[in-house]
């Protein structure tokens, strides 16, 4: 039985939890908060309930899964014979570097030791630590129980072998990890939703569309083929002769437009205020949370359709 | 009841045929290839069937629809009384000018005239005509029968009334109508995706990541999340101020990062090799047209989850 310890019970810690139990796993969770960890419980049994309502518990009970799951009184505790530890606290350099010193003190020698962390990269929490070689981030899209994919970073000190640990272990509990040669600012998924977003605020700002304009841009025309083929996939499938003939089709349109995509856009600027209205105009500030959670079980039911259907 | 001609009748003439007369439009195609325009309403039967299959014909019966849709024998008997004219004619800009010529001389004055092109800018095959007031693009992600976004493009001297009939003409029949200010390179949807494949070409290229990552961050990580909520929306959601403290909060990792991504990377350099190699040691060419049917399938599938869940 793998044991997991989850630090920072938080909405994130929360999701882990449920994602590592389905998966068969002992979860034990501590946060410092005891206000958060007094609502841990409560949260983990909601989220396995809506899972267990999309099938999306691989056919275990909520019950069963929350079985798996409990909130230790110290970190010690929650530590205590762990294999994994996954580590969610706020995302501040100091309390990174402070939490991590302890991780690395009393969690078992054996234990991986991995944050979520989304904005900081692992060289920066870890390099004075004595099981530097054991750390590594793996981060999870919010939230991981319904999302599957997770990068797994390596600091350059990481022993590639904590790399295919965690990766197998991803691999054991459904989710899919991305496998990174080495740590870089974004990672890959805000690299490329970077990416994305840079040209969609460019267009934007230049007055070519209006902000709902890429919204159905994705929504409605590359995102649902993305989701069962990935952009490589993708091209691959677009010439006859695979992605070597995709690319000498149509390279020369794609460079054209990059002359015109170097420059970031100043996100803050004027453009911000058009896309903030439109935005407003469509769902109130107060009616956000209400928006976001019609949000939410659309994609809860979409995962649910996603993995019944695997290629 | 509302006239479609479409000009050139091979894979997307043919699926614009049936997303016309799925929303009750009367549709005349015309090929000059006897071959093409002979397979045209074989090919428009069997996506009817499909379509019918996966509840994407909007509660009419595949028969109903077909019946809307005749192949006429000359393009001038196509033409006739057609309010709205869909070209599909190969990407090439002297066919484009010689059919655009042709169309313009024979369509009936009322008529819009429409381009499914995806390379050429409007303002290359319109500028020398004298109904180019009525010419407009109107692109597809192919296929416009399953793929509801289309991208609505003027040339600079398009009546902004015919850039409004053409997209409320899609949103009748159906389709999602992305409205463009003005004519630009790839349009608003290439050019997303442009962005995003030079980010992920850079990454693959420098060692950061295989290709299989990029498909793996993309398919089971950003895309079901935007294929419910596009970009903009999704960072709206990200942050409980809106996208405007999403944008406080994040700007500075993304503008990090863009300093990186200014510089195209080489598609058909040696990045190509490993992206072909993983590809290849995936899907075989000689099993690609297998793969992409199944991809098809599933996308079909996808479609009617999403029609089916709208917001």
């Amino acid at each position: 039985m793998t044991r997991i310890a989850i630090v920072g019970s938080g909405l994130i810690g929360s999701a882990w939890a449920v994602s590592f139990a389905r998966g068969g796993c002992e979860v034990s969770m501590f946060d410092t908060s005891r206000a958060v960890a007094a609502a841990a419980l409560s949260h983990v049994a909601r989220m396995a309930d809506q899972m267990a309502g999309a099938d999306l518990l691989f056919g275990e009970s909520a019950d069963t899964v929350c079985s798996r799951i409990n909130v230790a009184a110290t970190l010690d505790e929650a530590l205590s014979g762990a294999d994994h530890v996954q580590e969610n606290v706020p995302e501040d350099l100091e309390i990174k570097q402070a939490v991590w010193g302890e991780l690395d003190r009393l969690a078992p020698a054996t234990a991986v030791l991995a944050s979520s962390t989304s904005a900081l990269l692992p060289s920066k929490f870890t390099e004075a630590l004595s099981g530097r070689h054991r750390c590594v981030v793996a981060h999870p899209i919010n939230p991981p129980s319904l999302i599957p994919a997770v990068e797994v970073v390596p600091a350059p000190w990481t022993d590639p072998q904590v790399v295919e640990r965690t990766a197998l272990l991803m691999e054991r509990i459904g989710q899919t990890p991305i496998r990174m040669e080495r740590e870089i600012d974004g990672f890959l998924m805000n690299r490329l939703q970077g990416a994305l977003l840079q040209e969609a605020f460019r267009l934007v700002d230049q007055g070519i569309v209006g902000p709902e304009a890429v919204d159905i841009g994705i929504r409605d025309g590359l995102a649902p083929r993305w989701a069962v083929s990935g952009p490589f996939e993708t091209i691959d499938f677009n010439a006859p002769g695979g992605v070597r003939e995709y690319v000498n089709r149509y390279q020369g349109m794609f460079m054209t437009m990059a002359q015109h995509q170097k420059d970031p856009v100043d996100w803050s600027g004027p453009v911000l205020n058009r896309i903030e209205q439109q935005r407003r105009a469509t769902v109130p500030l107060a009616e956000l949370p209400r928006a976001q959670a019609r949000r939410d079980s659309r994609l809860t039911a979409l995962m649910q359709f996603l993995r019944g259907n695997r290629a």
